[in-house]
């Protein structure tokens, strides 16, 4: 690719250089990189958050497209650095469970461990993988460096998955994945889920429709409805639902 | 224009991939664009506000950029969705009045609303245009497509305008269009309805002089001068004028 | 070179479009620049932080880069706006101890104070020199114009230095420079200053020992490690120092 795509997801936020600095490695390396920030609020070092915002973004990039994601706190530990390739998109960041969680619908092909030098700046520090290690790495593979160079094959890898939804003998217990930024509240429920007439728990509120569309009701309603990632979502027309329900990540959700 | 600028403004801030994603569908459709961003912190559903921004950073844009502009509580409903063309550049968003009030010294020149669905992702969800609509619209707008082939000329749109200053008696009245992250006070009072004495109000404060810059007085003191993009603002040298005289966005301003 | 890079380092925040109107000008002058945001969290107009914050960042960007650096209390008044050329990078901004600071390591070359208006917007207002002074010298010196032609060549500037830590009757006297987004507090001690048995003081913490990275303690122990960028760092494993500690930039730090 001519101008291949590097994303970066991070939990470094962007008051400290920290991007700044992978981007200059990244650009030193491979020029041409066109650069794209998905996230870098990703709670600090919550796995899983960030392995959630990364699922629902990669459909969205071209085949080639280089995924760089830290979400770290292993960092310096015996934790490994891996770079993977799955359906013609590659990932590079630490092998903490990740890209396995953000991956269980794509499959991951093969994976290496980041171990050649030569893809590394000189004298990598233990506290920033993400500029000495993940960049270096994301920065090759982005100008063509095959992924089996930058490493030894790995065929293990540590695994998590996004928590499911769970049946139970009322119907459906899940929890709130994600809170965006309009106070929203992301579930791992989905529209397979919800019956034709159903009862819908999630703080104090009961919903008991399925609304289209956010200014489909008055303002100030709960309403919930299917989010533009596929999954059922409860808001507040014109509102915050996380601060008018006083709910956050991996709070319940029971659907009857 | 061999690489085309396209500027993005939204209220979905930075902590959800919303952006990154809306950067992925751009890119895939037209890869040699440069993605600029005015601000993705238009407080959210301030049409107004995003209109105010919008208006003071095209200016400094060149012929050809297209601006996408998402700040859009009807998404979903029967609001259309629209590109249009004023003084060479482009403009996509929803028909919500934020191009009319950020375009009134500018003028429309012309509008299509986004009928076409060739130039939209298949099946585009209820809750998500930015990603779906908007940004295929404007990738394809910025690679050379007529605006005329996104869809049905339209005549009439939503008319809305940013808060005008008004006479009164004893002079005029303004308001408070923005706080800056300084805490500077962006007002709709003009050099033109400034006497050479004066009396100007906000809040508990009463300015009698106007400086040129900043620094010019002791720290603490408050000040009025023309700012950056022409408005009357209020300031605080060293410090934080919203904050000292708990005066935000609406708060009147009166100049006698 | 072809595609230059230029980082934009400001005090400006991201809510206002202060920094994308820095990016029309920048592409409208050298449209192939490829713009890499450093920070725009600095704290409001402190000069310091911004110069820390630089100095930690240029080592990553290859030759040739501009690095566009506006902490800018004195905006308007008879401070001079400079470019300068340290090994091979370009420098533009304030002239008030930002850059003297920050490139106290590498050494300044050759100062230029931007008096040429025909690289300046025409009309430059009082209050944002960074979109009609400081933007248009960056794109014109990364387009290729010579340091010279932006003015006259200066040979004084305002001298300032990230503050040192001092030798005491105990042992070594250092502050906090910076408070990363993680909480971590950088220090100015560095592993030069770190006696092979040690006692080292913050807030109410004392440690005894150095760690190589987050994870090698127990979740919520305070550690001391030799941070990425070479200075001493306290950080709390999975936690957050400056919260845990009660402790901030210029906070005193004292080893013995």
């Amino acid at each position: 690719m001519k101008s291949p795509i590097i994303t970066l997801l991070t939990d470094f936020g962007t008051s400290d250089p920290f991007v700044g600095v992978m981007k200059g490695v990244l650009l030193s390396i491979c020029p041409q990189a066109r650069l794209v920030d998905l996230s870098h609020e990703v709670p600090p070092q919550s796995v899983m958050a960030g392995a959630y915002l990364l699922k629902t973004s990669i459909y969205y990039f071209p085949k080639g497209t280089v995924h760089l994601a830290v979400v770290d706190p292993g960092v310096g530990s015996s934790r490994k650095a891996v770079a993977l390739r799955s359906k013609g998109h590659f990932f590079v960041g630490p092998d903490n469970g990740l890209f396995p969680a953000a991956l269980k619908g794509w499959g991951i092909e093969q994976v290496a461990e980041l171990t050649e030098k030569k893809y590394q700046l000189p004298n990598p520090s233990a506290t920033f993988h993400g500029r000495d290690i993940f960049a270096p790495a994301a920065a090759h593979l982005a100008k063509g460096v095959p992924l089996a160079r930058l490493g030894v094959r790995q065929n293990n890898w540590i695994w998590r998955e996004i928590p499911k939804a769970f049946k139970t003998a009322q119907g459906w217990t899940g929890q709130v994945l994600w809170v965006d930024h309009f106070g929203n509240l992301v579930t791992n429920l989905e529209e397979k889920h919800i019956p034709k007439s159903f009862r819908l728990k999630v703080g104090k509120a009961v919903i008991l429709n399925l609304a289209t569309h956010y200014a489909q009701v008055k303002k100030g309603t709960v309403v919930a409805l299917i989010g533009s990632s596929g999954n059922l979502e409860i808001s507040v027309s014109g509102g915050n639902a996380a601060q008018k329900l006083g709910v956050g990540i991996g709070s319940p959700v029971s659907l009857a």
